[in-house]
């Protein structure tokens, strides 16, 4: 019997990650597909993966499980050039931060193709191969959007590779509603990040930033390219998140202009109560479910 | 000779760090003055200084160094309550995170006492004595805003006590540029760590957020008596920028509407090399004397 394989698909911080993370998991080979030979060298010499080739087509025929960890658009072409080369009963996931634009893509595979949309919650400000770590994804969520023909075996078997790679918790939602969550908890924290950065003050204020700067602005180092697709498929969510900010923002500055202390005290004690209680609660929203 | 002696007004966490962290310079004692017998127990348990009191007026004869470690009205109260109380020749500091309104305040001194308004850059979102520690300060921004009377002597001694509590630099300026720097780089990021924490869907993003979300909303968790002060005394120059944050914002978000990727990249590109280049100048500003 041939060995079974994982083929992950672009070694990036997220992809490099993950190869490095899912080595050793069962009876799997685990084969890494690349662009460059810049990305190749390093990915050899970090061993990021069994096996190296250039040539993923090549390798999908014979491949388990195939995980898509280009930028969104390279995922979407991946999926409409290569619906028919994959292995029948093959399980295909992506890394990718939006998930119902790639879901829909992913609808051109064929019946026997089990495509289950993934978005590990790890990352880095910094991005390639050079950057990539196994550890990566430990005790960060893990969140799956199964597609309706997603099956219970395919589930299990994205249950276990998540227990190896060590994340904290599998989180399993709709794509929609993924997109809604993300765009407030994650793509709006980079709309803040690069608006504070934006500002013409920015190099002025050396010598005066603290914890606080350095930890809300440290996303701003983000892809361009990358981040300008994330935002562009996931537009009308984001923009109804940063509208609501832009008004929470307008409201505080207001009872700070009005000089009405006791109104602006119960504003930040309502605000900071509620970012207290959340930390206390941390795990037991009702989509979480906490598994393995 | 008598020996040299400290006191730190108020043991919360800054002023119980300080305390901490002074213990063994030159040849001074440090004393700090507490005002419930819960601190001053738990600051006897953990030594935060070589002597406690309760009683602050009667220490304030004998001393050569007077930090005050209280909320912004204690200081200002405790600077017009105390003002003939001070021994003549001494160096008076405090930690307040707003610098105008204190200095203003100062002024009620006599002639012989010397009045150096400081800022710690340093904190956590939690408070009290029992998150002080000496280690607090270790590589932070000392700012320090001298008014007209401040000796060479004086700021010699401040910077012999920041290099003592291990600070990463002294930075030496106005009080009003202070206050304008830091209502951008400080008191906006709390501004919108409670913006983004009064979202109504809050709790519904578990096991959605990242380190993104973690790292932007720490600060909501704030002590909303003392931010509502220290947001007031600094409220024009803190609308301001908050104002501008709205715009920034609302400019991306239209990006993002239009659906120009080639708009938004360029946007995302520019905040993205501002942060990049920002994080490599690190300790190059105009403002920063990276001294001892």
């Amino acid at each position: 019997m041939e060995q079974k394989r994982i083929l992950v698909v672009g070694l990036g911080l997220i992809g490099g990650s993950l190869a490095m993370a899912l080595q050793g998991f069962e009876d799997f080979e685990v084969v890494g597909a690349v662009r460059s030979q810049s990305t190749y060298d390093k990915a050899a010499a970090k061993r990021a993966a069994d096996r190296l080739t250039f040539d993923p087509a090549a390798e999908l025929p014979g491949s388990d499980v195939v995980i898509l960890c280009q930028d969104p658009a390279g995922i979407i072409a991946f999926l409409q050039e290569h619906r028919d080369r994959f292995k029948p009963g093959c399980l295909v996931w992506d890394v990718c931060g939006v998930k119902t634009a790639v879901m829909e893509a992913a609808k051109c595979l064929p019946e026997g193709v089990d495509f289950i949309g993934c978005h590990p919650m790890a990352g880095k400000e910094v991005s390639g191969i050079d950057n990539a770590e196994g550890g990566l994804f430990r005790n960060t969520h893990f969140i799956v959007t199964p597609g309706p023909r997603a099956t219970k075996e395919h589930l299990d078997l994205l249950r276990r590779m998540a227990e190896h790679c060590r994340f904290g918790d599998v989180i399993v939602t709709t794509p929609e509603r993924h997109d809604q969550m993300i765009a407030y908890t994650s793509q709006m924290m980079h709309v803040i990040a690069v608006s504070v950065c934006a500002d013409e003050g920015l190099f002025s204020c050396k010598g005066f930033e603290g914890g606080s700067f350095r930890d809300c602005t440290r996303v701003a180092a983000l892809d361009p390219a990358m981040w300008t697709q994330l935002f562009t498929l996931n537009a009308p969510a984001l923009c109804r998140v940063v509208e609501d900010l832009e008004g929470r923002l307008r409201q505080y500055r207001q009872a700070i202009e009005s000089g009405d202390r006791e109104q602006l005290h119960s504003m930040l004690a309502h605000a900071s109560d509620r970012k207290k209680h959340i930390d206390l609660e941390r795990a037991r929203g009702d989509d979480v479910r906490p598994s393995f």
